[in-house]
């Protein structure tokens, strides 16, 4: 069977389509500047050059439409008809407490999907609209939704709830759910199979770095803790997000700075993090280079981001009681030799020790622990979409 | 030479005089309700029955006219005249990035001070009203101002600097200051005398766990992070505050609840933390009685607050590279047997192994970790006046 994965943003669109017999990529492209001046669609056949297309596309329906017809393109497509697909991957960012798992999308899980909108109201918006457009187009092909927050629905209480009051959990869903639950959850299954031993043998503490970042503790397949929270602003310092703070510094700042409503909340999730300590850049190769030139607000961003890394790292494994291995992935992660460098350096009492030559790669898979390191490291690039692809075929194939 | 001790609160004020030739308290007391109908003074000479006197006491500096008035009493006095009282310590909470030591108060020293009340607006007024009542009825008696900050200004910048914009750090001074300051420095010290150690060779970890608490870590005897940040709002889960929330939650909660500016952050303050979650109280006995009639709610505040606790600890572990003692101090920490039971649970991989017979004890200076456990776990009741009694001598000794 061949699956389509969807995963819309509020003007992008990234796509793929895998053969799930042989979990082959077959195809992928990404949608951008939806609705707005210049949109373009670039596409790639894997094993042939990407083509740019710049048509307009007034919404998301418009954009899947495109989509569609590259995909069935007599040149650069990989199926001749849309019935070759057997079924769609939407990733879907919040389930609330609705859902643990991926499931068929049916009207009862659309109508819940809405209810979550609130929790999730820049990210849950677009990821309906995809699912809208491809039903309108694809109105006898079986949809799974593949949720963010799933995979942390197995945090114990203790984990997810916050020491406010009681009632804005029972009311309002004020709780941890935590993200990037779907990359957490394929890094660790491939940990698993590179250190050759069962998932359910294993403490994996997951980094996931990239522009938004964060760090679970999965203890036997499951996750006990992340770090980010109620949203995706709590935990790591990321590109452009604060992570944790005193929570007094939302109503000091709007003091001080006599900020409208939610202006405080815009600047700790905008203009924040690595940008915010360095004022140079979200981009940690900006940032790395004017560390290197001795921009000394360059060298803390990185320092501070460092920092609460080793601090995540140091608290998951008292929660767990030890870890066997300590994965890295998603863009800094899986490419920034130098942070993961830093992140590790001086762990040695605690059983983690870098190989420094080892170390020095990219994007691939790859132990990076010395031999006598206690605690594996290790190197994962992150594989969103073929999870997604996974949980869809395992959740359709049985469906006709 | 005989030493005053004065912690000034809003209403409230403690107070000791301690004879510093050879460190023994003398005196203690404590003045509640001032400014208040029914303010009262309880006083007690060490080796005799305290006794209370109820008093009208408009303002702090009557407060103060009536704690000399029982440090001189016929009965219950412990000097002659206020001629014997050789200086004055004071407790201040905030010196901002002012002062990392005790200092003796000079005209420049309280402009400081002032500078510093817009980062502690409930607590550095009632400490500057102390100061300038003993000023006025002592006035040729030499002051100290001790500091809660002072402690923790040895942390480096990747612990301190917020990733927010970086402006706020240097136009509104936000950053980690971190409190109790005196309490961890106590304990540490105490520590390493009881380890029969150095303090320079130690990494420590102390937990001050009273209504309010703040972990912190102590490498060479100097504070490298501690949990407490800009306010005493942020870290641990606490008798009535937070900790650590996702900070969306601030913003989220003003819309969804309506509340007036401000509100927001006095709920956090005051209606949360175990009270918030359990829905009883902000005291540990009365959450544990109900917790052990069954009640679901205090027992996940306790659990919730167990967990924080351990969290640090490990996160701690990290920053240091590994640890040497682990000090339980303060209210909870001094006296909470199941708490420290629930905390030191589970860390066996760490090194942390608590003795559940030794740890059947309250209040008294002890070890209460396994012999064979790598890592020390030590109870400590904190001595904050003794502190400040000590800092005062050492500044005030060769004065004249």
């Amino acid at each position: 069977m061949k699956v389509l994965v969807i995963n819309c943003g509020s003007s992008s669109l990234k796509y793929q389509v895998l053969d799930m017999t042989n979990e082959v990529l077959l195809c992928k492209g990404l949608v951008e500047r939806i609705g707005m001046e210049g949109a373009v669609i670039t596409h790639e056949k894997i094993g042939m050059d990407k083509f740019k297309l710049v048509v307009p596309m007034k919404d998301h329906k418009e954009a899947i439409g495109h989509v569609l017809e590259a995909v069935q393109d007599e040149n650069h497509g990989v199926v001749k008809s849309m019935d070759e697909i057997g079924a769609v991957g939407h990733r879907v960012v919040h389930a609330g407490e609705k859902y643990a798992h991926s499931v068929l999308i049916t009207e009862e899980v659309l109508k819940a999907l809405e209810e979550c909108v609130e929790l999730a109201p820049l990210h849950n918006p677009p990821n309906l609209a995809g699912i809208a457009a491809c039903q309108a187009l694809m109105p006898k092909t079986p949809m799974v939704a593949v949720f963010d927050t799933a995979f942390h629905q197995t945090m114990p209480p203790e984990s997810y709830i916050y020491a406010i009051p009681y009632e804005y959990y029972q009311k309002h869903g004020i709780r941890r759910y935590g993200f990037h639950g779907t990359s957490h959850k394929y890094v660790a299954e491939r940990a698993a199979d590179i250190m050759n031993c069962a998932l359910d043998d294993l403490k994996i503490i997951t980094c996931h770095l990239g522009n938004g970042a964060s760090v679970s503790a999965i203890k036997r397949g499951k996750c006990i803790d992340t770090s980010m929270g109620f949203t995706p602003l709590e935990g790591l310092v990321m590109g452009t997000r604060s992570g944790d703070i005193d929570p007094a510094i939302v109503t000091y700042i709007r003091d001080k700075e006599n900020l409208e409503a939610g202006v405080a909340n815009d600047i700790l999730n905008k203009k924040s993090g690595v940008l915010g300590i360095s004022g140079i850049s979200s981009d940690f190769r900006d940032i790395e280079e004017a560390a290197a030139e001795g921009n000394e607000r360059a060298q803390l961003a990185l320092k501070v981001f460092a920092h609460k890394v080793r601090f995540y790292i140091g608290a998951y494994i008292a929660e767990m009681n030890g870890v066997d291995a300590i994965v890295f992935t998603a863009g800094v992660g899986e490419n920034d030799i130098e942070m993961r460098d830093i992140i590790c350096n001086d762990l040695g009492n605690l059983g983690i020790k870098l190989d420094l030559v080892k170390n020095k790669v990219r994007g691939k898979e790859t132990i990076i622990s010395r031999d006598d390191s206690r605690v594996k490291i290790i190197l994962i690039p992150t594989n969103e979409e073929l999870m997604i692809a996974r949980d869809t075929y395992d959740i359709t194939k049985n469906l006709k």
